[in-house]
């Protein structure tokens, strides 16, 4: 189930000691103004936190807990930093993937269990534009978002600059790639792999910062995300194990 | 939406002109026994079709049709018929997946349209333990059951029999098997890959007829469905594609 934060100084606590865990924030539309409330707004929009104005007698929330007009939605496991994440020492090389608007939770769910099923490294995924770390999202990764590490950043574009100074490669999944995804060498390299929204595709400032564009072969329209996730997730440790087997 | 067959003389004649597309019979709990129901019941176990005893007030049905204690659900799609696909002619070799007890909807939708995507021939599905073609299904499968054949047969075991004497391979997915899915040849022969539900696998009979065990390597519980059918489905094109390019 969705963990959820009631009433202002809860909220505010919260978002003064792990705003990264706060998915959004929920103020009903008669709340009262004061400081309080006031701090909530600005501390929820310095870190790029989704407010909702909204009725709060929906049925997701206990109707017993006093919310003084206020409710936040709590990630169900904490974000990793990602500083500390490029900071990790590893054997052999570091391969994430980074999510570029993927807003569906299934998706998102099904992209965590197969990184962790395939060995990646991490996800990345944007404060905005992203799909929050929910309870469908939990549930459809069958848990592995407790084992593959989360990193949510305010700037996907500043995050590409500093992946690729610390010498990472990155490779964007683009249907209109001239390369099969199959024909580029993953083995040898730091690399993180941007997939965009079904919808939309790659924002244009990520795909410009891209060193590879691929494409997966496709017969009928396209590829759900999750699987074209896959099928390069899998591609990679193909080539990996096929190498390391000599 | 799922299309229904309302009242006793309308479920008979479907029964009796195109079985194959009924997916279930609803026959209220409270229905007059007569000549027609019995032989609607007849119909529906001869033919596989599952038979619920229900309340038909439920919502999914139209309060205003009557149906005189009989709905029938039908497929939005026509079954094709396994002996006709069979002596197709096709440039090449031919590629299919048979799903062994695979019930979940968006599972079943997603494998159909990587299907498409990916220039399978045909699905291949068992009356009994297999998930009926839905509008969960067609909606999942992103309009792909209109463009790969689905073929719903009474027995997947005498299936296999009749394509293994048709000079098809069988391969069983099966997450114990020795060989990793990237090490068999997909390029020299006509296949079927069997999958098997995400609970119990393959069943032992089927396990039993196939030809070569496959598994992928994982670092985590287990793969979806889908998304290991995503996997070695295209880990097939990417070897009839690279064979092709020489």
């Amino acid at each position: 189930m969705n963990d959820y934060i009631y009433g202002k100084n809860a909220v505010l606590e919260a978002l003064e000691k792990n705003p990264k865990r706060i998915s959004k924030v929920y103020i009903s539309q008669t709340a009262r103004p004061c400081n309080r409330l006031k701090k909530i707004k600005e501390l929820a929009r310095f870190n790029s936190i989704v407010i909702s104005f909204t009725n709060l007698n929906s049925e997701k929330f206990e109707k017993e807990i006093p919310h003084q007009g206020v409710i936040a939605s709590v990630a169900p496991v904490d974000y990793v930093d990602f500083e500390e994440f490029l900071e990790q020492k590893k054997d052999g090389y570091r391969k994430i993937v980074i999510l570029d608007g993927v807003q569906d939770p299934h998706n998102f769910g099904a992209i965590i269990r197969t990184c962790a099923c395939s060995g990646y490294d991490a996800v990345i995924v944007a404060n905005h534009r992203s799909c929050p770390l929910n309870a469908t999202v939990e549930k459809t990764s069958a848990g592995a978002i407790n084992h593959v590490p989360i990193i949510k950043v305010n700037s996907l574009s500043g995050t590409i600059e500093i992946l690729k100074k610390s010498d990472w490669w990155i490779i964007a999944a683009d249907a209109h790639a001239k390369d099969n995804y199959f024909e580029i060498d993953y083995t040898d390299m730091n690399f993180a792999l941007i997939l965009g929204s079904e919808g939309s595709g790659i924002t244009k400032t990520l795909m410009n910062k891209s060193d590879f564009q691929i494409k997966l072969p496709c017969n009928f329209e396209s590829l759900n995300v999750s699987t074209a996730c896959a099928v390069i997730l899998y591609e990679s440790v193909r080539q990996i194990l096929c190498k390391n087997q000599g």
